[in-house]
């Protein structure tokens, strides 16, 4: 069952994520990035990878493409707000962005 | 060699494209339109498809996906505005966007 992220969590779950590039989205309780690869392949298939995750868990990003950039926001529409899946997804986006990057 | 659409043949290479449901964007001289597809899968499969003809085609969409929405905008950089190779795009897009539906 997802359950928003409750206040004594909150701060312990973010904290990695603000400190990989995360930010909060203005005026939503929703999380931000924006990824920059090489090119077009490199962030087409990192989108892929990330799709599959996200077709399997469920739980999907809203996110643009242009060209080489990609941005990430993530929010879990059924409670209105981040729950532990946004953290896991965002997690799991930057695990495939640093093996894109070698 | 990628050049913007003269003024004598925008008309008859943007109306079919406009009778299929893409518009003109304001304020810049870009075409765009909205995909709705049964679920993400859908959506993806579509996007994927797309982005390899994109990259055969050294021609890349600008695009936004939110579960089985996509928003595409369609514009050449490197003529600052529309040419050929948007029509074309446009037309690939629908063309597998109608194999989508089958």
């Amino acid at each position: 069952m997802t359950e928003k992220l409750s206040e004594e969590t909150r701060g312990t779950v973010l904290k990695p994520l603000f400190d990989s590039g995360w930010e909060m989205v203005e005026g939503r309780d929703a999380i931000k990035k924006t990824f920059v690869f090489a090119d077009f392949v490199e962030a087409f298939g990192w989108m892929t990878q990330v799709a599959i995750w996200a077709e399997k868990w469920n739980h999907h990003p809203e996110w643009d493409n242009v060209y080489k950039t990609v941005n990430v926001t993530l929010t879990t529409h059924d409670v209105g707000g981040l729950s532990a899946l946004d953290a896991k997804m965002a997690r799991k986006m930057d695990s495939l962005a640093e093996r894109a990057e070698d």
